[in-house]
């Protein structure tokens, strides 16, 4: 059976020891930000996280959501569930005070967001995506629009959507044919089909916003034409109510591979009225302000689905009693052993176990980074912070769900047959995981993305300040005895990561499609390189914190096995990934198109 | 949307070009096998595959089996189609002409077997495990048995399945309780509970021949107290018809992730009439005789799916249209370019390209493998071919559903949000590829088998073997300039894979966790050898061919650019799994149970 409790100790570990809380809390905004107070919020988010959402997550994806005339239900609990959630502030924890959010860091929301992740990624998806609205209209929408809708949308009375994809054009927006018409009160009117939209229609919410991408009559071609309008679905009244019934409605839902708890609708709009958010034609900047911070929200679906996997694959491992250790009888007085005694199945569970660890102390300073981005008072930092985010984003978006996916897949395969069949809850994972590889930027955009846009920004400036950091960490360790067997392996992955840098500056200068065609192999190097990192720093909390904690000793002790598991068994990787793209794109390249 | 059609042209290039045909044709029993006739069994092979099986493929997957009152129903057109395949004679295909069989080469068999894989798998596995049935009684039934039954499964009147698992105890066979009462009239009253039966009950034959795993009354404990029993569903009458019904009955069929036209049933068993196969307690080594031909089928089935997720990807990737290639536009008079031309989507493409293509040739390697050693009047010929068939058999099970697996994920990856939804039915192909990981002993077990039994067994002859004809291979083409690209690194490989096997010898024998602990990733060094090695053979054919083929010069010249890309791309991951093992099991066990 799938099984999940929210791991609080290791969160906390990560948060107090890898990383330094204080890194928060020493940011004017976030003065009365401490680690208790942290530690109470998640407390509650694990106990909404285990008792409301996880225990509907398997019976929301047996029923799956329904659609009749244009109204779509979601499954039994979810209204319940939702009410619930809103009640506990969850969908307002770090929105902007101004609009009545209550402001907390942006590290506590992810890992609130890991927790709701792990416990019903269908259920997530839901104010998930309110979230990308919210930022996008708070970042470029005038007044107005801002004091009409973050209210209602921090609040959670009111959902979000993201409204980009047509039948026709995912990846190339630029393709895009919804119609945006200028009104005579500076409203306009939207036309045009899209579809894939997530809570595009549902029942959890008196409202919903849709952030459509459309092109004014005049625009340019391609991307440059592009402006994005925020549609409702009820025209607000000027008491902020919802009045009048919007242009626009759902034409079907999708029937999908998994998160089948998640709307995945056919929006039409139908001369709907809208409002254009920030300037004409700009509406791809403003989208890529919601898609960020989108990508990092699935990437951390790939880390909360990974976790859940893990404990899943844990437990029964425990439970399950098949064959004999080779060592020698653990359970001599039960006919057999469990399966965790057998090498293999370690080796399954370990690799769950070094993603999710690692992958979480990854995800909490990438939190934090954003946390510095935005509120620290030196520029510099600021703008550190700002390289690092915009470089690790798509690494976090698809290596976490890549493994995410892996992850759930070794929690099939640690259950044998048990693992195929629907009631065990774990072949969900899989199916749900399998998304995540796929939406906002399927990962090979993001690797394009990585090797085209955030390696050259700013004059190679953010993969620069990640090797200073990386080889400083390096410099710092060297010395110490005991940080060497991890120390050692890193040094060797940063300067093989640099080497693919200057490889890719070198190749793809001369000829761009070398960048497309090394894209994925470097995105894998670079992952696996700040995965490296991230074990050492924490061998090194779990070094210093060794003797102080005695209590814990086991818990610091599995840190640092860990740790070695992923420099050993994991990190050779690389290694592959690195050759496979020395050899260039020619290989990819040299049939034709008919040969295939 | 999904497509298949058989590949025929690359089928007979595999048989004719890279193998050697006449390797069958020349075994007495074959001599009527010619080029000719193989060609005319694969033509109707692939318009049974295509205009029958694919057709219900999806629809079956959306309907399912149903179960009511005991009674499985298979969905539309299963039974039609099951009808039309029985009167072709494929039942029957290579089966012994003793019985009634047409006794064609098992390579024949291997290839209808992978059309059928493609077209639809979960069809395939009704004559699928009537083949295995067939198999441990042909092989260790008595007279009387073998004449009961052989005839009716041969022709596909009724079916066959394989009943061992049960709740408590699937790998570890050793703690089955299923009962077996001898009866005065030399019968034995079966009773007991059995999960996971595939084809355990279904309404597309007049009756079902399950052969059960069961413990005598005095038989020791373990696998050594194990017997092997043939109890029908209807008992034969004396004039070969289903008779009196049986003691045994459905009792439910599971929920799946996927091959949901499969029925996968719980039988019980209640003092069911059943007859002895072989001797008693030497069940086990009856089963094997299934299992080990079970394995390959399974494997067969790997290599099934690739294909069809081959062919899809690549029907969608020529015809969507997204973004413009790198290096100009390709179809300037479109608004975009097919997605073909990226190269991260041919490095997708590629890497499913090179498995089904370098599998295939493997695949049906061993099927002339399996005829020699069955056939050959060589003995030490049938030595060698039964040597490498034991030592490649857990290989191919566990690593072409692995990459089978794969493959039908980079289908869906492909085909980006679209491969997520289930009408475009490709999604479809990684449910039903994901159970190939776990059933006739899940990958693991495989890698066990591997280094626990294989390696070990004839004082380690098989692998020497196998590392001779490696070696010759690469001695015999060395000097051949034109086959350097693909030498060199087979060469490489081919060492690190001894350098492993003699790692593994080293340290396994002081430490037998050692085995466990390398045990997969000795598996993917040895696949990727002998992939390696089927590349370089397909490069040599394509490179022979050369000239005198003058209108497929695109044919033979897209070999050698696919043997490029594996060599480059793929067999890297080799030297990543050899570090992997190297490192030993101790990683692996540092941490107790309860650290996990």
């Amino acid at each position: 059976m799938a099984t999940y409790k929210a791991p609080l100790r290791d969160m906390r570990f990560v948060l107090n020891e890898v990383l330094d809380v204080e890194t928060i809390s020493s940011l004017p905004k976030f003065g009365e930000v401490t680690p208790d107070l942290i530690d109470a919020v998640l407390e509650e988010a694990a106990k909404i996280a285990e008792q409301v959402l996880f225990p509907i997550n398997r019976s929301g994806d047996e029923e799956g959501c329904t659609f009749e005339n244009g109204v779509v239900r979601t499954p039994a609990g979810f209204k319940e569930a939702y009410k619930t959630f809103v009640e506990g502030g969850w969908t307002n924890l770090s929105t902007d005070p101004t609009y009545g959010g209550q402001g907390l860091p942006a590290t506590v929301g992810f890992v609130v967001e890991e927790m709701i992740c792990s416990a019903n990624l269908a259920f997530g998806m839901y104010p998930g995506l309110s979230h990308g609205a919210y930022e996008a209209i708070r970042h470029h929408a005038n007044d107005d629009l801002k004091q009409a809708y973050l209210p209602k949308l921090g609040e959670g009375t009111w959902s979000g959507t993201m409204c980009l994809t047509e039948p026709h054009c995912g990846t190339d927006l630029g393709m895009l044919r919804t119609r945006a018409e200028p009104q005579a009160d500076g409203s306009y009117a939207i036309t045009g089909t899209k579809i894939f939209i997530s809570a595009g229609e549902h029942d959890l919410t008196e409202n919903i916003i849709h952030l459509v991408l459309a092109r004014l009559p005049d625009a340019p071609g391609g991307t440059k034409g592009i402006s994005l309008f925020v549609v409702p679905k009820f025209l607000p009244t000027a008491e902020g109510k919802p009045g009048k019934r919007n242009g626009l409605g759902c034409g079907a839902i999708e029937h999908k591979m998994g998160i089948k708890a998640s709307s995945t609708c056919v929006m039409n709009f139908d001369g709907a009225k809208g409002w254009i958010v920030g300037e004409e034609n700009k509406g791809l900047n403003a989208m890529f302000t919601m898609m960020n911070a989108a990508r990092l929200g699935v990437g951390m679906q790939g880390l909360g689905l990974a976790e859940t996997a893990y404990q899943s694959a844990v437990a029964y491992a425990k439970d399950r009693i098949q064959g004999r250790s080779l060592s020698g009888p653990k359970a001599p007085d039960k006919p057999a052993d469990p399966i965790i005694v057998h090498p293999d199945v370690r080796r399954m569970l370990l690799t769950q176990k070094s993603f999710s660890e690692g992958a979480r102390a990854l995800a909490y300073w990438v939190g934090m980074l954003i946390d510095v981005a935005r509120h620290s008072q030196d520029t510099a930092k600021r703008e550190e912070a700002d390289d690092l985010l915009q470089l690790l984003t798509p690494v976090i978006k698809a290596y976490f769900t890549d493994t995410g996916f892996e992850s759930a897949n070794l929690a099939v395969q640690v259950h044998g047959g048990h693992g195929y069949i629907r009631e065990h809850g774990v072949e969900q994972l899989v199916r749900d995981a399998r998304i995540t590889m796929l939406y906002e930027g399927a990962n090979g955009i993001q690797a394009l993305d990585l090797v085209g846009r955030k390696l050259p920004m700013h004059g190679g400036r953010p993969m620069q300040k990640l090797l200073a950091l990386l080889h400083g960490f390096v410099a710092e360790n060297k010395g110490n005895a005991a940080m060497a067997e991890f120390v050692g392996p890193l040094e060797k992955a940063v300067n093989q990561m640099q080497a693919a840098v200057m490889w890719l500056m070198q190749n793809a200068m001369r000829n761009h499609e070398e960048a497309g065609g090394a894209a994925t192999d470097f995105l894998k190097v670079m992952a696996l390189t700040v995965m490296a990192y991230m074990w050492a720093r924490i061998a090194k909390a779990a070094l210093d914190s060794n003797g102080k904690n005695g209590g814990e000793a086991e818990f610091y002790d599995a840190k640092l096995a860990t740790a070695r598991f992923f420099v050993k068994r994991i990190l050779p990787q690389a290694e592959a990934h690195y050759s496979a793209l020395q050899s260039g794109v020619e290989p990819l390249m040299a049939l034709r198109a008919e040969a295939f």
